[in-house]
């Protein structure tokens, strides 16, 4: 098992930067500056031949020269020098080698793929665990340990282990806005021995990770990989994305990690089957991994709705009754409490969606809609409740930016009273340069990610938010039934 | 036909706001401040006893008061008030009257549909036409009509026709940020007399309008709004989103706009058989009204695509594919291009998608990319060129930054050539303030403005890319078919 190498690749108390650079544009400087402005607390190692100083740090010019014992490498070498230098690493005491350096199978040479195997072996001969091939490798903030500029440095307990590297990226740039932090992630590239089963067998046992996502274009072992997800997926959501579906997306996926991609169909069922979450693109993924990462288990579908016009009302109340929720009616008290705050307007006219524009403005100042969203929390006649809020009043800025900030407190208060899962559907829009400096949209921003701030998961829209927190109550569902 | 009274709305040469007020919480004070801001040439004359100057302008206490004959009305009275007031308008030469007052049929009591029958009587014994009631009226930018705020002033070539008010707004705020402008909008709320069929007739013939939207709950005459759609779809696009779907909206699109909603399954058959196209939710329609807007009639499927790293390559050849695109393999030239460039890497491993995180970096300054880009636009094998923009490379802010906006240039240039339909995936993320002061993510929202300004569209993700192209190639095949 590559329990304890893995182990020592994510708790290193040296590591050592093979083929670094004082080239800003090359990859060997970038890892290094990762350590360095992640402020990893172990000793680092710049090796190569090229430079004296790289930011701050002595560098040497092997591996050999390096005064003490290495834990880990981060190897940038071009390909043809691996194998001498893999030969140095058991006397430095090395385990693991994370190989950013690339064009090996994926380029789709017979020589450069023999070249790979014979690295297999040459490593499995040295007792010495790879990463990789062809990518970037490990972020964990809990070491100061990462692959990217921007990364959160606070942990969190999301996993991940992702085939493509700039995805890996991208995801966490995209899931850190939404509030999701990180407990440990690889890039692990072509899989030439670390495999992705191994990561998953990993973050499944990891006491720091609760929801797990993973892209894969591709599996070495599908019988291996299998079981491991379904021994995993009965312990913690498991959410997949699967890339390299069609004719030419598996083309790809060769060229670029040398994954055999397989049918889509067949993953789709297999991923069903072992209980874990199937995702349909990299923007499902992020509103399943919102959903995973900030709520809890939810076990029924009865939601109550709240907040913005009718437009959004009526088209919230299809989009949650077509991902398969009860948009359950409101109960007497409800109905009750507000014939009793508004005599002259109450005809029955009120309804879960509540669509607060149908209130006059004085109701809304004197937090009518806060209190049906408090007894829609404390109500057994509920599952989740949905807060809608609508950029789309009649009212100028300085009114709309107060009502926003006003409400957006209210709806705090009412999660702070943790009584019942509480989700915002919220679209920021696609905002530039100009919409920075308007306040309308700013403060959309800003009440976007206050709310995210406090926990609550923000959705930019009914469907996509019903869509995957639908998923997350059919998981639970499941797990109850497998015990 | 209500063209004549509607070519007035459109263009009056003075409105009166009756029921306005000095309290900026008041719908008809906003009203006012509208016209106002916008710049509306015409006369404006509010119109309360309780006030004697709004905004600057002198207020007068009765319509009769007004010294000079009035075009149009937008009446926020109370319910109770318009009978009498609707007496007072042919005396004036009232010929349109938009009823932005509510509480009528959409209450559900049956008294308060009685007495919207009897405005509607008393209208057309009166000779007066009603856009409404229950409604936010007219946006022609050409005319500087609005009924938001921060709506573009600027006038463009999308029309639209909404039953909700709020969720036009909204519509125009989004699609705004995306690069739209509009032609001439109509929120209608309970279409009492001027319904949906009007509206699109009207936009149908109007000869600045070259795409319309719509959203709509019910629907009074099925037989006139089928034939309508019909012989709209014949001559310009129309993309229709239906609220009111399931069992919950229905009741809410009642609540909402008094609508009948109907089932969805009847609904999507008749839009399709009419060749319209169907939406399936707010955000799909945005995608939809940004392919329309932006792009030329486009007539087959051949996609080429280039940029992003390997992951995104894979999923955009996925997504492309899986909505019914031909990801076509690279021409002779263009491999000959990239072998000649690059002798030192070329195994045939540069595919369609080109996945530029596979060329050196000195390649893609020396402008390999754009030059890949620009051979993909001239050449006849493609019918389309995506352009992907990652933003997870390796790299720190000011290096990405830089590549970001040489990137971007590049991409303009090669669309200034228009010898090709040309889109940009790019997901600007929902940013919030942390994100407006971080420099990646800015020059990413940067990056989306500029091309957006350059006229090409942006898109989210390569699915809702494509999932809106193909149906916009569809479209022009069939017009072809219907001649």
């Amino acid at each position: 098992m590559s329990q304890e190498q893995l182990d020592i690749a994510f708790h290193p108390h040296s590591i050592a930067v093979l083929g670094t650079s004082g080239n800003p544009l090359s990859l060997g400087y970038n890892f290094l500056a990762h350590l360095v402005n992640y402020g990893y607390q172990g000793r680092i190692y710049p090796v190569t031949p090229k430079w004296e100083e790289i930011l701050g740090c002595p560098v040497y010019p092997s591996l050999t020269d390096i005064p003490d014992s290495v834990d880990y490498v981060i190897c940038c070498l071009p390909a043809a020098r691996i194998p001498d230098f893999l030969r140095e690493c058991p006397g430095k005491g090395v385990r693991v080698v994370h190989l950013f350096t690339g064009r090996f199978s994926e380029t789709g040479q017979a020589e450069a793929a023999e070249q790979e195997q014979a690295l297999l072996r040459l490593a499995r001969e040295l007792g010495i665990r790879l990463i990789g091939p062809n990518c970037m490798g490990i972020y964990h903030p809990a070491e100061r340990i990462a692959f990217g500029y921007d990364f959160p440095t606070e942990p969190g307990r999301l996993g991940m282990f992702f085939q493509s590297g700039a995805t890996c990226t991208e995801f966490i740039y995209y899931t850190s806005i939404r509030g999701i932090r990180f407990s440990k992630v690889v890039s692990y590239g072509n899989a030439l021995d670390i495999d992705e089963s191994d990561l998953m067998a990993y973050l499944c046992q990891d006491k720091d990770t609760d929801v797990i996502t993973s892209y894969i274009e591709g599996i070495k072992d599908g019988r291996k990989f299998f079981e491991t997800l379904g021994q995993t997926a009965r312990k913690k959501p498991v959410i997949l994305l699967k890339a390299g579906r069609g004719k030419v997306g598996a083309e790809a996926a060769a060229s670029h990690t040398a994954a055999m991609a397989g049918s889509l169909k067949i993953w789709e069922a297999a991923i069903k089957q072992s209980g874990a979450i199937h995702a349909g693109s990299l923007s499902d993924m992020i509103e399943l991994a919102v959903s995973f990462y900030c709520l809890p288990p939810i076990h029924s579908t009865r939601v109550g709705v709240v907040g913005g016009g009718g437009g959004q009302s009526v088209l919230s109340a299809d989009e949650w009754e077509e991902a398969g929720f009860d948009v359950a009616p409101l109960t007497q008290d409800m109905e009750e409490m507000i014939r009793q705050t508004m005599p002259e307007l109450w005809w029955g006219w009120i309804k879960n969606p509540v669509d607060v524009s149908l209130l006059p403005v004085d109701a809304v100042s004197a937090g009518l809609n806060s209190r049906i969203m408090k007894m829609m929390c404390q109500s057994d006649h509920f599952d989740l409740v949905v807060v809608n809020i609508g950029v789309g009043g009649p009212f100028d800025k300085a009114i709309f930016t107060e009502y926003l900030r006003n409400n957006v407190e209210e709806i705090i208060q009412v999660a702070k009273m943790n009584t019942k899962p509480l989700v915002v559907v919220l679209d920021t829009g696609a905002m530039g340069p100009k919409e920075f400096d308007n306040e309308r949209w700013k403060s959309i921003a800003e009440a976007s990610s206050k709310l995210i701030d406090a926990g609550i998961p923000v959705y930019p829209s009914s469907g996509q938010a019903a869509a995957s927190i639908i998923r997350l109550i059919r998981y639970y569902q499941w797990r109850e039934t497998v015990g």
